[in-house]
């Protein structure tokens, strides 16, 4: 409702759908940060200071998962169902909720709020938007319930009823919409060998990060070869993502007593997959994120840059983006005009697109890290180079840096998760001067010059 | 007349310009291994072993400049003389010095070996490039006297005559070449803050990481307005890279008592203006590469990894290869199809290349990186990959890992420079299939991924 008439309003200042929607994320990381800033909210009775109440309010809006405080420990029961609605609503994309409360109430959506929720979910065509809307909130609800129900049958025992109820439903929102918060204190690392748990938290969060499009195409199409171009390639490369991630994890670690060592020939598998699974992007962690090799740190910052894919709950540059530029060195390499998968032309515009959304991530990343170099000067530089790399990605994992940062550096991180969850191109979009809409016949000369 | 005769051979062979050039580097980096294998060539009467001298012959041919052992102290006057050899021939191109041994000799130069040239020096087209390898010959030692006459008036004073004239020969020719081999055994420190010195080195440094093209263009048109669009993209971000690099490294480092804080601030100024030139891809450093706070090392591994201009004796990605990206980016953000500079369009298949070299060159460093992890246990994570991006961009510099590394570690970091000079494109050009030649009339149909 509040987002609704926002919207209105903002119409009328004729912004861009991108800055409607860089304002709308503001807006609700301050509506969040406000109430976790209340004395209600702490255990202690005290309020946790504004930064910090920003940082966790950007931090779920984001879905993110980077903490300053223990999550459990911190927070009041108000403190934590603020956090998972705040989670809850920046998984869904807050425009996705905001059509879900006009359909209630049976109002009309108008073309510009539809743009919105195009850009926000990143699809093609307007049509049938509505639908995927009601979709999404049908298919969030059914699998989160499934999830809750399979982590119940471990955490009841564990925990006792209400507690291990709570847990499961807590958890299970925020592994699908790979947001990294947990109530454990610890994250997954009890269960480091524990199988249900493990598979349905990584089950989790796979499909909330494959996007609802695929898997509205998934269960509409059942065959590999019918479904879209965009479905294959994500589908294709978040296996290859995942299985380089299990095979260097599980090689590299497997003699560290701090990380896999330790751990029975079952649990080794278990946490190599599960540590495989976690950069894209959920932020759960089943082993010491701190204590793996710097190997496994630096494989792990290159999958939390690459992220999920679009449309989903992930965060990152994306694996299409990733896929659309290896596509395109491939076709130089071969030496042919167009970019070509799967007997398809991916056109040269996407190709930019993606180029232009590395491009700005890198720039961004590399910025960031070298100010925090300045502000946290008794970090290690991979540990500053991981924290960036995750905020950037939403992933929330640490090598334990978050809360040891310095005041400046959360209000960093802050915006850095902030940039990384409105997207490299749509923060591009508004902040740029408007797009040319006059498309002139006149072309300058071509000149050639030397690159590489 | 080896390398035309193994020219002749490998035609016969029906090996691609970019095999030829990977095996012709490969030969001439074995010959020189050789030699540097030789026990006269090291001062102790000692043979080095193949692995060092290996090394040091790659990163004389590949004019990196990283040394596992001290330059001016392990050699003889032989080893230093076969070192300058390798590093003046891999400076000018071996296959432009083919060129000319085939000029000299009157013999005729086949289309092929003209070709191979051009790869090298990766010229747009055929004609007038004997005349630019005659200038090219011409110019490099115009330019490198007239460093050693300049260098001269502060080496002879300080070291004698014999030895300030071979100093200053040997200094001027590492600095022309980018080179970054010293024979002072602490690179240019002990001259931080004089002017003479650092001018004439930045000076040679600079003319020779601009590449031929650009001062060929430049001496013929005079005016900025009159040169073409490779010479202005290289002025202009030459420069501009040399300014962030400038103001970043003296506001960061002005307080840092192990750089530039206990300097005057005229020496400041020098050692900032040298520091920030160094990385592209120079090699010489006037202050302690390991001392630098993390934020200069990562700005110094981001300007190692673009380096210098294409056709120049300089390294890294180029400077015009991240031009064409920032401009397809900015084409991106504004809307536009064409990528425009200067009213002129650069052609798509430019963008790219651009995109494969930068491509590739990630994709090898990430790699080498998390290689070296592995290797070099007790080495930082930031030392890793300063040294491999280091290696990459035939700069140099090292944090003090390169004495340190393992047998593992040095052949790898030996293979890095190579892949380096040769260039990312070249490599996959040589190692790829061979290119499409027939080009079909059909197109695959469009389709739309979602990317970022
Ligand atoms: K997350
Ligand atoms: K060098």
């Amino acid at each position: 409702m509040i987002t609704i008439e926002l919207g209105r309003r903002l119409n009328q200042l004729k912004l861009n759908p991108a800055q409607v929607l860089v304002l709308g994320f503001a807006g609700l990381i301050l509506i969040g940060a406000t109430l976790l800033n209340l004395p209600m909210a702490s255990q202690d009775g005290k309020s946790i200071g504004f930064v910090n109440a920003l940082f966790t309010s950007a931090s779920a809006v984001c879905v993110t998962g980077l903490v300053v405080v223990n999550t459990a420990t911190h927070w009041t029961v108000f403190g934590k169902v603020v956090i998972l609605i705040l989670l809850q609503i920046g998984g869904l994309g807050f425009m996705t909720l905001a059509t879900l409360v006009a359909l209630l109430l049976g109002r009309r959506i108008t073309l510009k709020e539809r743009l919105i929720i195009q850009e926000e979910l990143n699809q093609f065509t307007l049509s049938g938007l509505v639908k995927l809307t009601r979709y999404v909130i049908i298919s969030t609800a059914m699998i989160e319930g499934l999830g809750a129900l399979l982590l119940s049958t471990r955490f009841i025992p564990k925990y006792g009823f209400v507690k291990g109820v709570s847990f499961s439903i807590f958890h299970s929102i925020s592994a699908f919409c790979n947001a990294g918060f947990d109530l454990t204190g610890e994250s997954i690392v009890p269960f480091v060998d524990d199988v249900v748990v493990n598979l349905t938290i990584i089950f989790l969060v796979i499909v909330g990060g494959l996007g609802y499009t695929v898997y509205m195409d998934i269960s509409q199409n059942r065959k590999f070869k019918k479904f879209s171009l965009h479905t294959k390639l994500v589908l294709i490369i978040s296996a290859l993502l995942l299985l380089v991630g299990f095979l260097v994890i599980f090689i590299v670690e497997y003699n560290n007593p701090a990380t896999l060592g330790k751990l029975s020939f079952k649990g080794k598998i278990l946490a190599s997959a599960f540590q495989a699974m976690t950069p894209r992007t959920a932020g759960f962690n089943s082993i010491d994120t701190g204590a793996v090799t710097n190997t496994t740190a630096f494989l792990t910052i290159i999958l939390m840059f690459i992220g999920g894919s679009p449309g989903s709950t992930a965060g990152g540059i994306k694996t299409t983006t990733v896929g659309a530029i290896v596509l395109a060195i491939i076709s130089v390499i071969r030496g042919t005009d167009d970019v070509e998968v799967y007997r398809k032309r991916i056109p040269h515009d996407l190709v930019y697109r993606a180029l232009a959304v590395v491009g700005i991530a890198l720039a961004l990343i590399i910025f960031v890290t070298m100010i925090l170099s300045l502000t946290e000067k008794d970090a290690s530089f991979l540990d500053i180079f991981f924290e960036t790399t995750s905020a950037f990605g939403t992933v929330g994992l640490s090598r334990g840096l978050t809360p040891n940062l310095s005041v400046l550096g959360r209000l960093i991180i802050t915006l850095t998760m902030f940039a990384g969850r409105v997207g490299p191109l749509t923060m591009a979009f508004a902040f740029a001067k408007k797009q040319k809409e006059y498309k002139g016949t006149y072309r300058y000369p071509e000149e050639r010059i030397l690159v590489g």
